[in-house]
């Protein structure tokens, strides 16, 4: 495969001159001077209606940016990925997320390596707990139903389900009360048992490895007051384990029958589709979970499939790529008009930024570029009230991911009307902004005249050119949830491999966990280790506060 | 005032000289070289301790930096604001929610235009309503007393208010519990009603003008509800407004009393010390409001009395100029290492990017530098299995607020000290990182070698030098919380008085309003307006998927 850094390709080298000849044109120009854009920059597939013609690009950008993708191997890397080859280098795994949501009983990637057996045993199992739980047919330890699950894990196995259980399980009353635990501070887990009852509440644990320290500390604090409510010891039946660790699930005493499996070859942060998403089937039910599966392997199938020029996670991965290499965007906005979409950002700020914030190539190589960009954003309408005054006047370029349903899941006409032209809006004012004459005019019909207006005037006008995408579906059904799950998950990987970044691995993570472990153990001990001033002085400062009475 | 564009005085081309000669400086070596280094660059004030050593920042960067603030004229604009002056210029209004929490009866700012009195009489009123609803002697339309607060309002109305009530109330059980309501999403109303009697919910609509498009139609769709549930209308006596528009809230349907006051000088992200608070004080009782309200005080004071150097604010608030406008950081992120203020870095998105997220100066010229960063963050122990990856081996300079407590709120040793253990951890790998030669000795005492350790170590070095601050406190009280706020409120107007733009008003949220209002009665009309082909493209669209069965 390319070992060629990517700003070395031809292709680079000429969307940078391109760049320069374009940078400056105006959106307002481009759609003026072409009354076919919007349908020249849009897209269908697997219903999710990509409209990206609000993009500062011009067919030629796309054709150039096409190109690199071609000269980054793109294509080949899609293949590898699809044959479950190693693709995780550094740590010698595939990234087979695809096979999560396979369907049928056809070998997959391959009958040398067909995963399929245990993909296909682990949703049944999904389906029993699932079914029982919801049915109201698994007990606790006293006998009665269950009726709360809580759910403790953290990163990968906690933001992706937490968003899925938020954008679906409005549907779905009377079932058990899903709840999640994440953070190592009391005040959390304290939080999430309020009002639970140990006869009838259930624990999740989730980690790949089971020994996450956060993880951990909250599954034995759980436990204990399980144990503290049950009169004894109760996780056998009341504790199920998502782990690729057998040995220290048993050994914590979850029953071998309550243990679900997750594999070398999936990311804690491509787990969505795994295992890992039991409290998604417990709460929408595993019939929407599949139908969630359906539609993510509709957009692998997109994405395996279909030519560059119309492939939805390319075409949105390369405007990634455009922004942030050559427009110097640092940041990208993710805006669901759509409440229960509401944690989409969190979850593609891990998706995104821990898979490709990385300054290495995969053979190891220093790299001279910016690769990821930092995701952020929140509930659109909430957002617009909140921190649209900077995208609309600030100083930066950011690009915008608009989220849009034509329906929403509640039927009000007043609501839905006012929250989709609201989407629709925002997305026109960034893009066309408005100029001085036309700020001027509005003003004057307002009665402002004469200085007063002079000193209004330039506050009111908008540089616009601030670019946006827009994804439009009908309805947020399970399906369209796997799909845009999908999506941005091969969005990443387009521009992963467009940057020369293994985005499965995260070694960037470990440094802070080996110092946090010397820092517990000071704190546990009373010692003090070797550490930079700032450090030791706030570990003395620390105790100093913690030793008032 | 100054009219001088930030970048043409003298400091700022000071610090841009400056700025070429140390910004490749480590810190490890500025450790190195001075043992005094985290006592030098460190501050308390209102019970929070300020450590700011781990900050890319010479003495004489700090020197630069007070004299950028002076030359600014800092001091001049502080007084201005204490004063009562029409700082926010473009709407000619003071900003004077220090008034907020000015204690006792002294006229304030001054006998001239002393708001004390209203101020009092909010804040008495607040008293009444919060402890009749915490004793359960306020009682909805059948006599029943009031046991659920459903809060509705958005932005600057929410965002603060909603952040508060998680950071305090988890003190206090067995009182009503508190609901937000933002989004006009259908399905954010729905939710929070779900399980909500008509008989004994509250709701608060929180709008300084009363005509905000998302807060009106859900309070419309509250007050439906509440009369479906009851029978009749119920708006007088559970319907609460806060708001600047007392006509309209009577109109509604509100009684008078149930009407609490807001000011034209006190902007909506500056209203959580205002009756906009109400909620927090239902929800953590006005005893806890008022010790919020005695730290901002305290802030306060210390904001307006202390010498730059010393003042925590002004630190504070030029740090992220230096970033901003030397470094070119493009954002900050915010880490509350304590989960009750994981609502922090949402809250101080608005307070921040929709103060500051600007253009234009004050008196409209156009400003050639880069004003507010985009602020961003989560939970900072969840954070850590998210998108820290990318600030420990990213491409990108992010300067990070880390905010610790020494003790949790729930004293529960195993969990405060990996909290702490990895707050002070993950901001200490930030800044040393991990040299070449330090990670191979690492990787070989794990075994490493060969061409296994080479394929590896590059993957395992951290580069450091990423800078952060970190406020650390004894534990998260009322107090401790009002402090905050009052912190970045002053931290964010240092910085806008640097840049040169009014921080009070936020013209850029209008155009989008109004291109909703016309495409609103598109929908409603079928009509179609003028719109870029891309708008146009999506409506149509939108109206096919609509059109379905």
């Amino acid at each position: 495969m390319t070992t060629r850094a990517p700003n070395h390709l031809p292709a680079w080298q000429a969307l940078l001159s391109h760049h320069s000849r374009i940078a400056s044109l105006h959106m307002r120009r481009l759609f003026a001077d072409d009354a076919e854009r919007a349908r020249r920059f849009s897209l269908e597939a697997c219903d999710l209606f990509l409209d990206y013609s609000k993009n500062r690009i011009t067919a030629q950008t796309m054709e150039l940016l096409f190109e690199l993708a071609r000269q980054a191997d793109v294509e080949a890397w899609r293949e590898r990925m699809y044959a479950g080859d190693a693709i995780n280098t550094s740590e010698g795994r595939a990234a087979l997320h695809v096979a999560l949501r396979h369907p049928g009983d056809a070998p997959f990637p391959h009958a040398d390596r067909d995963v399929m057996p245990q993909v296909l045993a682990a949703r049944r199992r999904m389906r029993e707990i699932s079914d029982a739980l919801r049915a109201g047919t698994r007990l606790g330890h006293s006998g009665k139903p269950i009726t709360s699950v809580l759910h403790i894990g953290i990163g990968g196995s906690h933001l992706g389900m937490e968003m899925a259980v938020q954008a679906l399980a409005a549907r779905e009353a009377g079932r058990p009360a899903v709840r999640f635990v994440s953070s190592v501070d009391a005040a959390n887990l304290a939080g999430a048992l309020q009002g639970l009852d140990a006869e009838t509440t259930l624990f999740i644990v989730a980690s790949k490895t089971f020994s996450t320290a956060e993880t951990m500390l909250n599954a034995a604090s759980a436990a204990q007051w399980l144990r503290a409510g049950s009169g004894r010891d109760a996780i056998a039946g009341q504790f199920i384990a998502v782990t690729a660790n057998d040995d220290a699930a048993r050994a914590f005493g979850v029953a071998a029958e309550d243990i679900l499996p997750v594999w070398d070859w999936v990311g804690g942060r491509y787990s969505l589709t795994s295992a890992m998403a039991l409290p998604v089937a417990v709460a929408a039910g595993m019939d929407a979970f599949e139908e969630l599966l359906a539609g993510a392997h509709a957009m692998d199938r997109h994405f395996h499939e279909t030519p560059l020029e119309q492939n939805m996670p390319v075409v949105l991965g390369l405007l990634g790529v455009w922004y942030r290499n050559f427009f110097a965007a640092a940041t990208r906005a993710v805006l669901p008009y759509d409440y229960p979409l509401r944690a989409l950002p969190a979850y593609l700020q891990q998706l995104e930024m821990e898979s490709a914030g990385k300054s290495v190539a995969r053979d190891g190589d220093a790299l001279g570029i910016a690769t990821c960009p930092v995701v952020w954003g929140a509930s659109g309408n909430d957002a617009q009230h909140s921190f649209f005054q900077l995208l609309h006047q600030g100083s930066e370029l950011v690009p915008c991911d608009f989220l849009v349903a034509a329906r929403g899941a509640h039927a009000s006409p007043g609501h839905d009307d006012t929250l989709l032209a609201n989407a629709l809006a925002q997305a026109e004012a960034l893009m066309g902004g408005r100029e001085a004459a036309e700020t001027r005019a509005r003003l004057e019909g307002q009665g402002l005249g004469g200085p007063a207006l002079k000193a209004r005037l330039p506050h009111c006008v908008f540089a616009g050119n601030q670019p946006s995408s827009t994804l439009l579906y009908e309805r947020l059904t399970p399906r369209t949830l796997g799909a845009l799950v999908a999506l941005y998950e091969h969005r990443l990987f387009v521009q992963s491999v467009c940057w020369g970044v293994n985005a499965f691995d995260q070694w960037g993570v470990e440094l802070g966990k080996e110092l946090a472990q010397g820092i517990v153990a000071e704190l546990a001990g009373g010692g003090v280790g070797s550490h930079d001033g700032s450090t030791a002085a706030l570990l003395e400062r620390v105790r100093r506060m913690r030793s008032k009475s």
